[in-house]
């Protein structure tokens, strides 16, 4: 019973380290191999094979997990209160959306494509959906918009500034300040100049 | 002489053949296999390997292709006169961006990844970044972005556009009109509402 558990404690630290390992690989870019993610974590192939069928299920994972870690921090952040637009600038200028996680959109794109990217992000996107309604229900944003075709925006501004920074075009800073004006110019009401 | 005009001929055509081929795969979803577009395409594997080494080059070819109808379409659309305002108006409602090319975009994510797919479109892009620095320097657009920024956040958003319509989430016009809503909005100058 006792050997199960530290058994599993064991691969657990093993898979942790797999994925922190790959993440370093995919910030140089997405072409990394299984053989390439091993050794970068320490372990032989047949151990990554003995976790992960593939490139794939390891990309994967690793989303889930940064995922993950982005509801927590959503948590931290208190999205919830105040607000929208101070709870959307909150979110945008939070460490783990730029920089983070450097290379892990484009590899995503590369081993999942953006269809089952978008469908792991469902959960943390009800998070900011329901920022975004808060925001309409209160009279802070726009509502001429409807709601679906707002968070696919909100989606595409948010990896465009990722891919902006991860190709090192903008600075990390630079890259959440302009996201946060884009998007808040987007969802709230404006009035055109004449 | 004249028959190796006519092979030639006989090459162009069978290569057509195939990328359109590709183009009708890719609408049922990005997994398409050389032997899946092979068959589609009514020639034998050997055929297709005789002219791309795999299917990175087939989505490669397909999308430099479309490419170069769009930039076709540009002159078509004659986008370097009239305001800089219409000129975008008229090329998000041309036919060539949403519903043409159903597809295309996920399979170019997947096969080719963010970066060589952002890289493809550089020459069309310099064509549309022309028309957004006519309405900067016009007094049409704001210009209190950087225009590296403002033509990435073009991007993003035209095939956030066309991910809805493949998608299925949006209709074709539907799309077309809420990019083009969505655009104008974020590149004109704005007066926020006290």
């Amino acid at each position: 019973m006792a050997e199960k558990i530290v058994k599993r404690a064991d691969a657990e630290r093993t898979i942790t380290a797999i994925l922190d390992a790959a993440l370093r690989c995919f910030a140089d870019g997405p072409e990394a191999t299984v053989t390439q993610v091993a050794k970068a974590a320490g372990v032989g192939r047949v151990t990554v094979y003995g976790h992960f069928d593939s490139m794939e299920a390891i990309v994967g994972a690793l989303l889930t997990r940064s995922l993950a870690e982005a509801e927590v921090m959503f948590d931290e952040l208190d999205v919830e209160s105040g607000t929208a637009a101070s709870a959307v600038e909150r979110l945008l200028h939070a460490p783990w959306i730029l920089g983070r996680y450097r290379g892990l959109f484009e590899a995503g794109m590369r081993y999942l494509g953006p269809q089952r990217v978008r469908a792991l992000h469902d959960q943390v996107f009800a998070r900011i959906e329901a920022v975004v309604v808060r925001g309409r229900e209160g009279g802070e944003f726009r509502t001429d918009l409807p709601l679906g075709w707002v968070m696919a925006t909100v989606y595409a501004l948010a990896h465009a500034a990722v891919v902006e920074a991860d190709a090192g075009r903008l600075g990390v800073e630079e890259a959440a300040d302009l996201l946060s004006v884009t998007l808040l110019g987007m969802l709230e009401p404006v009035q055109k100049m004449a």
